[in-house]
């Protein structure tokens, strides 16, 4: 492609509402740019770099056996009816009317389509397994869609599903995509983790996300110093380190007056003891009903894991005003002790003797509470949020935390929606039997910025060589000079004719304008027709990653490039 | 691909609603299953159909300079306000609201969006010509969906969009994109025709359709049998031959009794003139008011002449209920003289003398009707649709009529997105000027359908090798035998090494059953591994298009597949 031709608007300003920098560096480089809120036009670089991720993606699901197949985008209703998901999901499912008056939806997810196909077209065990997948714009109505291609409204997405006739054939083909993801996330040339997540929305019983690092991560990651353990922190299982019984005394309860202590700091400094010894109560509302979650004073309620310890669909934090609305309790001496609420507690509490907790009463805390004889949780579980000092579930090993990005996630999902559908097969016993369900999502264009995210620097992006639109550009440093053209368009075609994809910068411009944008956009090696050219009639090739330079004949760079970026790809 | 892993549900049973034999083969081969009125999921065979098409497709546009992007498929209603189109584009606009109350559009084209994005990114005359196109699904919620494929409500579409300067770059650009667009079609290998075209609720001053000739297709061409002129009959100019002004006295306007004579020839008949001598006047409702199109006796009205002579949007015809309702006059007895509706009227109804036509008055006729004397039309031009009687309006020749299927269409839009949404850029001159816009369309999903409805026979599809799924299908009918086996996974793993795309039918089923699937997915070439290669251990190969079959040894196999296979894609 010659840059003179090609829509490439570049701009030096970095637009105001863009928070993160790969938002920032795709609207700079004229990769995107914004139609509305959450929705983008990729440019035709944008496009290209789309196209590399896309193309990775396709090889390696075909070469893991999957089908590609095309479902329709827009939906109808009464499939999600079906599923039980059309009044569950949220606002985010964006529902109309045709002008027939028929309910329709425009697809964020596609299991209740493939299930309908997969009920209609396969009828025996000897049709399994199977894997179908699609690459196709979603749509889901975020009410706050940001960071440009990292949370937008519509994205282009990756989807497969798998059927199987049980559970060990769909923990093959979950084993099986999850090494087909692992060759995908290496090809495009990122850093990433596979962690154990949280099933979220989609529903299931064990889910990986794939994970690239980067430190303006959405999610953190706990990753074991020892072993390969790592996890999502709103999944990574605390192991709680076995405790002889306390040997103390049950006190008695006794009430204190506790004014203006409404943290758990104040009131363990004012009543000498650690913030350990106190009991947090945190109210939260779970699809619609106000619950107590318990925890020890100097820890964190994981409200996924609440969630989860509820088997709720959706878990909110309530505030002082909406506490004081729903219980008539006064927040900061919340306790357990005579609540009348359903009650989670997180393990570590029930080893509390002789805790701290609030009155339920203005200015007021318990001492002596001691859970079993005070008050009995309806849960106990694993409730709080993981740290650093704490050892590895896996191993016993130091954690540490990194941030991440999620780029792909996979899914058993059981037979959550063959059963809610009656999706059923003949199996080899004769027997109708629902399919063992797995679905496997990757975020193609939230790929292109988690790449972005992971590798650039002050200058512009740094394009892993796979998922770089153009793998090397060629500028030409005398547009007017019909040696330097001759010189540029002769290796503008050799490149070409290796198999590179190449951006030839033909443009009447300053050369310091020229580096700026090679930089910017973050195109792997940059060649260069200029000084050296005309001094000894060699050009310069810089890798925009290392900043190592080499000077070469034409002959050279040509076979030095093909060499290097092969090699990046192979 | 393995036929015994691969989703290809082929069934015996045409479904009932499926009217044409494109939507019939498609759903008989497995290619596409029913989602809902009007949508399709394309499965494994379709996709790969769809992708055939994509392809070459996305390389001739490459190959003309357009480039390659990616528009939302959900719009902003404001961008449509702006063009005026919100208000005008009928229901099959598919509009909703977002979680905000917002206004927003399902795509049907994207003339407001890439226009939107012109006049952010297109300042200067420098940076035109540029054609900016995309491959992407596109929604239009027609009212009655059907054949499957060739009218659906979601469908595939590479829209391209052009912007110059001024007319002659436009012309310029229209006349690149008419000559990819041959070359498109023809590296398909569909017979088809680029005829003239109206512009319709697009809008513009000039359009190519590119059909493809058909028996079932929905549209009529005119061809001419001497020069390359073609046309839609919608469009197709009627050549009025020079005539010398009539000799004839102009006779009295005489009213006669006509009882029951409602239809031309009946009238004709009993006033004994020929129907030639007849004003027929139909009443339409254009944009809702009624007005009067008048032609001779044995002429048809085109609607789409009509609507364009009046500078319509919506032209509809009026039955006998509704012209009752709204104007109190009698169908069967309309005429022109002292009718106070706005009149439209053929060229050679100006030529005709002493006619015939309605009274306006139930059971009566007038006689010696003369244009000019007893009524004048508010609009006179070509009204009528043309007949295979007609010349050719270029050479003079002969005209033939042919059916055939709009898979594309070429635009020349002018300035009418430009101006209506300040979509300017700087030219040479300094001056601020709207671009110069063409929009170009082609159906890629209906091109599979066209593709099927020019090329099948009574056993199934007979696919062009560019757009078959697969090139070869390779029929093990020994699948028990290891010999068989052997030397099938031998050819299939030879095929594919020559770049072929082949499907092994390794399924354990009767010959005849793989026989018939063979034909009914129209793969070009089918290789039986079967009889001769037990007794003699050659193989057979059968043109799906010829019937033609050649006996040859396993190498002399390959050889021949590749040649014919790389020679039809060439």
């Amino acid at each position: 492609m010659r840059y003179s031709q090609m829509l490439l608007p570049t701009t030096k300003e970095t637009p105001s509402e863009a928070e993160v920098v790969s938002h920032q560096l795709l609207v700079r480089g004229g990769f995107i740019r914004k139609l509305t809120s959450g929705m983008y036009t990729y440019l035709p670089m944008g496009f290209l770099a789309l196209q590399k991720v896309t193309e990775i993606v396709r090889q390696e699901m075909n070469r893991a056996g999957a089908q590609e197949i095309l479902m329709p985008m827009v939906q109808p209703g009464d499939l999600w009816e079906e599923s039980g998901r059309w009044k569950k999901y949220g606002p985010e499912l964006l529902r109309f009317r045709d002008r027939h008056d028929r309910d329709y939806c425009l697809g964020p997810t596609h299991e209740e389509v493939v299930t309908d196909v997969a009920r209609r077209e396969l009828q025996s065990y000897r049709q399994l397994p199977i894997n179908l997948y699609q690459i196709q714009t979603k749509f889901r109505d975020e009410i706050r869609p940001r960071f440009g291609l990292m949370r937008g409204r519509e994205f282009v997405m990756k989807d497969a599903y798998s059927f199987d006739v049980d559970d060990a054939g769909a923990s093959r083909s979950y084993e099986i995509m999850r090494q087909a993801y692992h060759r995908i996330f290496e090809r495009c040339g990122l850093e990433f983790r596979a962690v154990e997540a949280d099933s979220g929305a989609i529903g299931g019983s064990f889910s990986h996300e794939f994970m690239v690092l980067a430190e303006t991560g959405e999610d953190t990651l706990v990753i074991c110093e020892s072993c390969s353990y790592a996890a999502n922190v709103e999944k990574a299982a605390i192991a709680l380190a076995e405790a002889a019984p306390s040997m103390e005394v049950l006190r008695e309860l006794v009430k204190v007056e506790t004014p203006g202590m409404k943290k758990v700091d104040k009131v363990a400094e004012f009543l000498k003891v650690e913030p350990a010894a106190v009991i947090k109560t945190l109210f939260y509302l779970a699809d619609g009903v106000v619950v107590a979650a318990l925890v020890r004073g100097d820890r964190e309620v994981q409200s996924v894991k609440l969630k989860n310890l509820l088997g709720a669909t959706d878990v909110e934090p309530l505030d002082e005003e909406q506490i004081w609305q729903q219980t008539r309790l006064p927040v900061g001496y919340l306790g357990p002790v005579g609540l009348e609420l359903k009650m989670v507690a997180d393990q570590e509490v029930m080893r509390m003797v002789n805790a701290v907790a609030g009155a339920n009463e203005k200015g007021c805390h318990l001492t002596g509470v001691n859970p079993g004889r005070d008050f009995t949780p309806d849960v106990v579980g694993d409730l709080r949020q993981i740290t650093v000092n704490d050892r590895c579930p896996v191993c016993g090993g130091g954690l540490r935390l990194k941030e991440g990005i999620e780029v792909g996630h996979i899914f058993k999902l059981g037979t959550k929606y063959s059963e809610a559908m009656k999706a059923n097969f003949q199996d080899s016993d004769g027997q109708e039997k629902p399919f063992v369900m797995g679905c496997y999502g990757i975020g193609v264009s939230r790929v292109v910025a988690a790449a972005i995210e992971q590798n650039h620097d002050a200058k512009g992006i740094i394009f892993p060589v796979p998922l770089a639109p153009f793998q090397v550009i060629v500028l030409n440093l005398g547009p007017k000079d019909e040696g330097y053209c001759t010189a540029a368009e002769d290796l503008y075609t050799q490149l070409r004719a290796q198999g590179l994809d190449v951006l030839l910068d033909d443009r009447d411009e300053r050369p310091g304008s020229k580096f700026a944008d090679a930089d910017l956009l973050g195109i792997p090696y940059r060649l260069t027709v200029g000084k050296t050219f005309e001094k000894e009639g060699k050009v310069e090739i810089r890798s925009r990653k290392t900043g190592e330079t080499q000077v070469l004949s034409l002959e050279e760079a040509t076979a030095y490039l093909a060499e290097r970026v092969h090699l990046a790809l192979s």
